[in-house]
């Protein structure tokens, strides 16, 4: 295989050789979407064919924040626009978005952004992206009422421009067409993309599993891959998550006997199943056996009371009448003829079941007389904070049933032999693996090398590089900007690495604040110097510490002043120095010191 | 099942019911260990018989900083002390110990300190205990090897009163004795105890597998086990790590098989294999094969250095002559003879392992002629790391073995198979798991009651609880101080839930420093307000938030001040959520507001 990544992890990923600086400063679309050709173009007018390109704007050697750029003879379109979660290192960061960069610079070239399917990872940018460009957004039903949720969230479903399309019909992107293709995951109405202009075929999975029974809407369409590897397949870009497991993802059926099985086992106790919000086949296979069992159903946590709503509302969910009740009225009803779905499968902390874990629900009171079910498996990262609500949800009496225990969930991605199944139908001519961390992409890799693709058709990438392929060959053809946003409240990019490196240390020691007054023109000191200090010691336990502290800044300022000097740009960073090696002689700690020194006469309004 | 535990999550556990506040003030024991009755034997004057009882000071509800104590008619010895290593939500913690407030209490009915093994989680709390009190400290050699190790950094070593016993001796402790069973675990010399008084047998496991294989020492002494069984065993105490893997735990001689089927595999290429240091079959089966391959082997890592020389000098690791280079000669050898044994097999950021992914590590530059193993698992919480760790060093070209992948690790913990194997073998009457978190103290009840221990009989406690056992029955009889004690730095237990609620909260949002001088005479602003911020937002682009900060600060005291207030008790708590309410309004963040209101008049030294 071929192997372009970059070194260190991610952060550094700013600076960038830009491969089209064109259509700078016009960030809105051209009504009709008029094919203008931008500068790049011109490279290829010799005797060299036209590549197709790809720009990764993200999703590589990471999971989430997938997105993809398609390029060709001056057109451009967009699959997916997702969010990733931050790592723990970026502490305060609420959601990393990929950077739009790229595409504000090229938005008149863009015909279009098609969404593969409604998980956070795929849709979850869009919001951001639609404040700063406009275009048209094309997905199946359920992905744009997922979409149009946020949206109205965002206040931006007005001017919004959403085209519903159904697998099977076919896009119209300028030089491209996209063909929809359905495909099974753990959310309904997903599909694969068979992306045609005159290079090629090249076919992006997006998320995908092979399940013959699943829920609802039918077996992935192998026929229609199959139809296309006939043409001839040029690329194709798979779902790397499992790549690592191998055999076959167990299907989603599989799962209701499981837990028709658990609800007789425990008849008695109230039942309380934690599952995905957006895992609307498990959401009707839990209300199905409740049913079958003459079961109430109550919902817990808002992000699923609005996706059953949604669900419900577009035909995906079917729920039987009489079913429903409020999470108020739970405690009307004797226990064993209680269902309670909730959110909180990942362990997080202001979850419903977290605070049910930690007697915080305002509704649910867990006991003895509960059986929790946990439907979903930790994702990488969650296992400690999964591991607590059952610890805490066991030490309040309750049974738990988790992770692999009784095929209480099933993944949504496909298996090694799978992916396998999929090369071997579509037999694409170069392979990208995409969607994953870079132990995935190698797996996959191999697995496609396994299937007969020449090693040097195998192509593992980098977020910002451009593949360029053209029916000769594929190569690297230059990179984009691709590095990771962070969004912290309103605030959207401007937590940098500065501000994150302050936090990291804020977070370890504390801090100290040194203040006092200076009065310049007597050279003295006029008030303090006070010290401050917050997440550094028990202060109360430290005043001899304290006093030292405020004797040395005190004599620190005092030489400067009897000196004539009161250049803070030096005499600041020797406080610092200073006030940080005694701090670390007695506390062997490293708290962020902040001196403040105020000058008299320097009013605001004097 | 009998379920004793704490609601929340350990933090809480500072108020306790004493059941023994005798001995107080003397923190030193007598000389010759002369036994004293403490006051609670009184409580047992009656017709009741007197039980024996086990004091739960670490290891329940948590993995690390195991510690129990036994105490009949007066006298009391404790089994290991160990520490844990922080959880994520414990900032700038860098680690927990046991609170040792029942044993300074008591020391002078404290007989000794028999360790187990020489593992972190049993031994890293006797430096910091034997800076409270002093007591003689049991263990087999290579125990008190590391032991040794360790209290020479302390500076320790030389008032420690260490005494090496060997597997199949029996201690005498007062009214105890207890007999030391070798058992197998991933470090050598690792013994079971049979601790027998007037009531009974309590057999205490410690960390155990049975390894019918295992590289050196023989396999666990199964035969003492029944012996004692047939005395007839009052209660056991056994190790909970694996209770929720099924089967067997796969012998260690499998690894040097997979070892040494790699190493052939990827001739041509440096290894460089990842372990725990402390696992010395783990380290002699390296360096075995590496030798049977005519290789040469360097060491990387502090603590892999000096386990190795300690486990050489006393024997425990038989390192064939000439095979051992220094690190700083790998580049005089061709990649294909050298095998290099490192730390960081759990990612950890300052490891070796995880410089050389970073291209950071002095000696060691890896590339695509390198094949790592990781010879080791995640431990719960480390997933994300070790897999940056695997993808980093991916990226840079080497192949990397790791996880389940050729079985090049294998755990050192029973599996279900073993713990019910030797709940078979030793009958107890009553069974209480430990070393575990809830949902390892579960399910390892449920399969002794699945070995026909009364439902009664099995009883889950926690941290702080007192187990009584008579010949009659078990019951909890009070609560000791068990909670957690926070080392950073220098400071031991200073880091409380304040200093801990204020570092998180620094981490998320970072603080914003108000700070002005006011001449309390006149009753005006003399200088300021200035605004200091870190880790909030990039002062740069918020230069007219900073502005309005800074406004808002000087109306609301020169608001006070006209008012002809300068209550700061009153002011400043209105200045911060004024402040707060501001900056939550434009950045939906919500920094720490530090107000610092200097005096005018108020100097240090006028």
């Amino acid at each position: 295989m071929i192997l372009y990544t970059e070194k260190g992890a991610g952060m550094a990923n700013t600076d960038h050789k830009i491969i089209d600086a064109s259509a700078k400063g016009k960030k809105t679309l051209d009504s009709g979407h008029k094919a203008k050709k931008p500068a790049q173009a011109a490279e290829y007018s010799g005797s060299e064919p036209v590549p197709v390109r790809i720009a990764f704007l993200g999703g590589i050697n990471e999971v989430g924040k997938n997105m993809t750029l398609y390029e060709y003879k001056g057109d451009m379109f967009l699959v997916d626009c997702g969010l990733a979660f931050p790592d723990q290192d970026m502490l305060g960061v609420d959601i990393v978005l990929p950077d739009f960069t790229f595409i504000e610079r090229n938005i008149e070239s863009i015909r279009g952004l098609i969404v593969t399917h409604g998980h956070e990872d795929h849709i979850g940018g869009i919001a951001y992206l639609l404040k700063l460009v406009s275009l048209p957004i094309y997905g199946t039903e359920l992905t744009l009422g997922l979409i149009k949720g946020k949206l109205r969230e965002h206040g931006l479903l007005n001017e919004a421009d959403l085209r519903v399309v159904k697998p099977g019909s076919i896009i119209e992107l300028g030089s491209f067409t996209a063909e929809l293709i359905h495909v099974n995951h753990s959310i309904p109405d997903a599909v694969s993309l068979a992306i045609r202009c005159e290079v090629g075929v090249i076919i992006h999975t997006g998320d995908f599993k092979i399940d013959s029974t699943p829920i609802d809407g039918g077996m992935i369409d192998l026929a229609a891959f199959a139809r296309i590897s006939a043409e001839g397949v040029l690329c194709m870009l798979s779902d790397s998550t499992n790549a690592e497991r191998p055999g076959y993802t167990v299907t989603e059926s599989r799962v209701g006997d499981a837990f028709d099985s658990i609800f007789r086992k425990v008849e008695g106790k109230r039942l309380i199943v934690a599952t995905f919000a957006s895992n609307i086949h498990r959401v009707q296979q839990i209300m199905d056996v409740a049913h079958s069992l003459s079961k109430k159903v109550a919902l817990s946590g808002r992000s699923l009371e609005n996706v059953v709503s949604i669900g419900a509302e577009l035909g995906y969910l079917k729920i039987p009448e009489g079913l429903m009740i409020e999470l108020s009225e739970v405690n009307d009803y004797p226990q064993s003829e209680l269902v309670i779905i909730t959110t909180g499968s990942q362990g997080e902390p202001l979850s419903a079941l977290s605070r049910m874990s930690m007697s915080e629900h305002r509704n649910i009171e867990v006991g003895p007389g509960d059986c929790v079910v946990i439907s979903a498996t930790p994702i990488p990262g969650n296992e400690k904070t999964v591991s607590k609500v059952i610890n805490e949800l066991m030490k309040l009496g309750a049974e738990v049933v988790y992770e692999k225990m009784y095929d209480v969930h099933v993944s949504g991605h496909a298996c090694q032999e799978e992916l396998k199944m999929m090369l071997g139908i579509v037999k694409p001519k170069y392979f990208i693996p995409v969607h994953g961390e870079q132990k995935h992409l190698r797996k996959h890799a191999l697995l496609a090398q396994s299937m007969g693709i020449p090693d040097e058709n195998v192509v593992i990438v980098d977020n910002g590089y451009v593949a360029e392929i053209t029916s000769q060959n594929i190569r690297i053809g230059g990179k984009v900007p691709a590095g990771r946003v962070f969004v912290d409240g309103y605030g959207i990019g401007d937590v940098g690495s500065a501000v994150l490196k302050d936090r990291k240390r804020l977070s370890q020691d504390g801090l100290l604040v040194v203040s006092m007054t200076v009065d310049r023109k007597r050279m003295k000191i006029l008030a303090g110097p006070e010290i401050d200090s917050r997440g550094f010691v028990y202060v109360k336990e430290a005043e001899k510490l304290m006093e030292d502290a405020k004797a040395l800044s005190q004599d620190i300022i005092s030489a400067s002043l009897k000196n004539g000097s009161a250049d803070w740009a030096t005499v600041k960073p020797r406080l610092r120095d200073e006030m940080s090696r005694l701090l670390y002689e007695r506390t062997k700690r490293s708290p962020m010191i902040i001196p403040v020194i105020l000058e008299y006469g320097k009013l605001l309004n004097p």
